[in-house]
């Protein structure tokens, strides 16, 4: 039987980008599938009191540098983007719209591709719908689905499953209720899947 | 020529008793050593208007997961102490005066390992006397010394070098200019001991 990973993930979050290159590689090679379940990290900062953490200028700083160790270890590209924090919300719902559509780790990585991997501008429909057709998807009917109610709704609830099950940065990735934060905890899901140490 | 890898570390901070675990034999692996810098983390925290990861409730909830889990994955101790946070600043000049005595990685051991691996309450003289005597250090010695101005000056010369230097958390480790923060950074800080990425 299969193991779930529930990847809760946001657009604005570059770790999530960088998880998101490794967890599809990392499911296949331990018997799991990927849940892609897109939140709005903003809501659930506010939630808790949190701050951005590259609001604290040394912490900024150091980010950038380690997230390009990390694309060079994924040997993946990363980009600062121009317009940081972004407005994620339609890229998030676009998202959602697509899962429902059947193509839910095609979009994501589409969507964290176009803001980290190329540092576009994802909070505008144009950028959306070309990082939709670069990745073979129906990105017309992507963007006019994401304007429904249900993939309103959808995301909504995912923030609020997230807030509730204890979610407080991106990528949250749970296995049943173990929760790990972060694409520096993919080693430690790794052995948890592979019954090497618990929960 | 060994490469020296400066390990800011302080003993309140779990990650760095984690880390402090693994460092030496990470540093004989790729031909480095270690210098072990103490320093207040809580001045650090102050100076750039930060608060304890744990003062996030849902942040808390998850760290003590979260080292659950790596002390499994290093075979390694680790209990929840009663005293938290610490008041570190005896233990923290203690190391400093081992240090000056030539034993600042057993000391630096035998305190986080106290305070990590036992969950004795560090601010204690009896709780490092008994510490620094089971590490086979001449306790009454660094004791005694931990109380020179010399002492006191250099723990303070160490966090504003921390601060200087854009540490912002613990432990904080530097290969030349090039800083890692925590625990979770040993494989990059490897990585770049080994030239396979660029720091």
């Amino acid at each position: 039987m299969q193991t779930t990973i529930e990847f809760f993930w946001e657009p604005g979050s570059p770790y999530t980008y960088l998880a998101a290159t490794q967890i599809e590689r990392i499911a296949a090679e331990n018997n799991a599938v990927v849940q892609w379940k897109p939140f709005l990290l903003g809501k659930v900062f506010e939630t808790r009191g949190m701050k951005l953490p590259a609001s604290i200028p040394a912490k900024a700083a150091y980010m950038f540098k380690d997230l390009a160790r990390w694309a060079q270890f994924y040997q993946v590209p990363i980009t600062m983007p121009k317009v940081f924090p972004v407005h994620s919300l339609l890229a998030s719902r676009a998202a959602i719209a697509a899962a429902q559509l059947g193509h839910e780790a095609a979009a994501a990585r589409a969507v964290l591709h176009a803001y980290w991997g190329e540092g576009r501008d994802i909070s505008q429909t144009d950028v959306l719908v070309a990082a939709f057709t670069q990745a073979g998807l129906d990105a017309a009917a992507i963007m006019s689905r994401a304007q429904e109610q249900s993939v309103k709704d959808q995301l909504k609830e995912n923030t609020e499953e997230a807030v509730k099950r204890g979610v407080f940065g991106a990528p949250s990735m749970f296995v049943g209720d173990a929760m790990f934060w972060g694409n520096d905890r993919l080693d430690l899901l790794k052995l948890v899947l592979q019954g090497k140490i618990k929960a």
